[in-house]
């Protein structure tokens, strides 16, 4: 058994009420040896694809034992079932609405269990704030040790969304989408190395990409390689091609926003330059 | 004694200066066992009754031997009082300025001590930041256990300010108060169930709740069984009457802020159905 | 040795992204009986003197043993080195880019080192996030007690600019800059208690505070001194002159933002009050 252990927690609460506080207090009294992770609790209100995101970029890099506790719950109070997803190394603790399907997407072995066992919930049950009265004391129980088949049964029909993939444009030409926009303002895509091979070689062929108001089209490996005031694309920590600027928000640069189209236009089997989108 | 001590923060430091960072610094220098749960620290610069109300929403959640750090203290430097509130469970460390009040109305068995025992404290003594020089290092003493007697003498006339409550408006009607827009744009009323029983039975009256531009005539028992665009009233997690959307922001829909009247007009004993507000 | 290690975190990353929590899952991986404290993750995207100076006014509050890592980086992933600086108290895990200027200028005793030991970094290394893969796993190493000789060779030649210090105006007086606005408006200039002794006697001769559109003639010696809507000159709790209000954001009633000069106007030596500038 770790020493400490841990619960991570990623919300779309904020900071500036008491909510991840009352939650934090009702873990530490279930089990006064746990630390806390706060991945993030910025997550747009509402928004479980996310927090999806968030959590399937920091979730691997915590130790075995780890308890990922996940709360965007607009179906607070309604029949959403909580669920438990374990793999090899995690729990996940989540309402059941999709804020789990990256992990899904990722994870190979995972056993999901709909939470049913009320004698952990804290009591009087509000309609209104489960993050506090199920999720919290069932994550606080975990991270004690207790066996998930004992809050719940499996269940296989829990919900899953597919995360967005890019889409062929013809031509070996993708149409991706704006993932997230970073505290830097840098644009994270969902178009990845594998989907843009010929992109992330040593000397890749010509290509633009069209995202908000700009052109791109150069590639850089670090940001500190972008001239000033230059937009140029880059593999991201994550995989993922973003659009950024050197010590810039290329955000306001391109005027490019969370959800817009990014279109990746490759040289093609002839060798001509991608100069126009089809149907141009 | 608990393997670990958990002291609690809240203020309105925010988190974009190193206030927060700094006074955990002296407080795990004293004690190096214990952990941190933040509150809150988005409390309104200055602003007593706001911090009253997020710590009275979270500070029972927390286990017993915790103490309390509460820091919004706009007479740092003059003759105002640093204290120290005992009940069985907690100790609450503050300015004497009423910022306590809601736990004084809470707890009936209280002690508070004026500390006067300055060699708890950090020195030199700024007259800026008494947060890091007094209130840090008291916490973090009586965390380790030391008596509050050994800090000061018991005080009886220690500011505190009674909650505003609705008042009654005639025929049963009530006009209440904002007492706070939440991370979501719930409006939370200083209404609860108690002042008006009638509104949460199974199957209540016709009633009408002006707030802002908006009168509100549904009541739900969870926030996904609004209709879209609906404005309803709802019970909060804390027992006081929200006013709410589903997925959306009623502080937006409503236009309605922190400190606005809202009027609860309820069908009156007649049962005739509440038409207008008296006086209208 | 302590029971708990602390590592403190100090960065441009912002809360509403993963990067904060991911890159603590590194360390706790390394490290399970580590405890994190956050200094603040709200320094303005890529401003080394920003960190710098929140790091100054926080890290000598902690513990002896205590890590601070550092993370404000233009430069990731290009030849500026990954360094540890050391004191007998404390490990300092940093870009080498000047962001601990403030450090070398407090501390006599200290050793840099150029990180070079790649055995210590996560794979595969990113171009783009070596918060996580070279600073985290770094600082977590250190705070088990591995022995920052290991970690590379002693350098010399690390980056480092001098903090900014007011300038002689003539007659005594003092050209000085806004470092800084606090959450609470509160104007952080660099003129010290040193710097104008005079100021800061118990009967100070008049003098005049020329900053944004006001000038300031007044001094307190704590906030709730002011009168309402005046702007004064106090002492604040790191040995700065600040510009400040009483319940009131000074930054809003002079208009004033952070790099504006100040301009300090003591009575010269001849008694004559300080009426205007030289030159005006």
């Amino acid at each position: 058994m770790p020493r400490n252990s841990i619960i991570t927690l990623t919300s779309d609460f904020g900071l500036q009420d008491h909510f991840v506080g009352t939650m934090k207090g009702v873990m530490v009294s279930i089990n006064p040896d746990l630390a806390f992770v706060d991945i993030t609790h910025s997550v747009q209100p509402f928004d479980v694809f996310d927090a999806a995101l968030s959590l399937a970029q920091a979730y691997s890099y915590f130790p075995s034992g780890t308890v990922h506790l996940v709360i965007v719950d607009p179906g607070v109070g309604t029949a959403r079932r909580p669920i438990v997803a374990s793999t090899e190394k995690y729990h996940f603790v989540a309402p059941d609405n999709g804020v789990l399907s990256l992990v899904y997407e990722r994870e190979e072995r995972l056993s999901v269990r709909s939470i049913s066992a009320e004698h952990y919930f804290l009591q009087p049950l509000s309609n209104t704030f489960h993050g506090r009265d199920i999720f919290s004391p069932i994550a606080a129980y975990l991270s004690k040790g207790v066996d998930p088949a004992r809050m719940g049964g499996e269940v296989t029909d829990f919900v899953r969304f597919a995360a967005p993939r890019p889409k062929s444009a013809g031509n070996g030409n993708l149409r991706g989408v704006v993932l997230k926009v970073d505290r830097f303002g840098n644009l994270i895509t969902n178009i990845t190395a594998r989907d843009a091979p010929g992109l992330f070689r040593t000397d890749p062929p010509p290509f633009k990409i069209s995202v908000g108001r700009r052109e791109v089209t150069a590639i850089r490996s670090a940001y500190a390689e972008g001239a000033a005031g230059e937009v140029f694309a880059i593999i991201g920590s994550m995989g993922f091609l973003e659009i950024a600027a050197n010590r810039g928000a290329a955000s306001k640069l391109v005027e490019a926003t969370k959800g817009m189209d990014v279109m990746l236009l490759l040289e093609d089997a002839a060798g001509r330059r991608p100069e126009s989108l089809p149907g141009d």
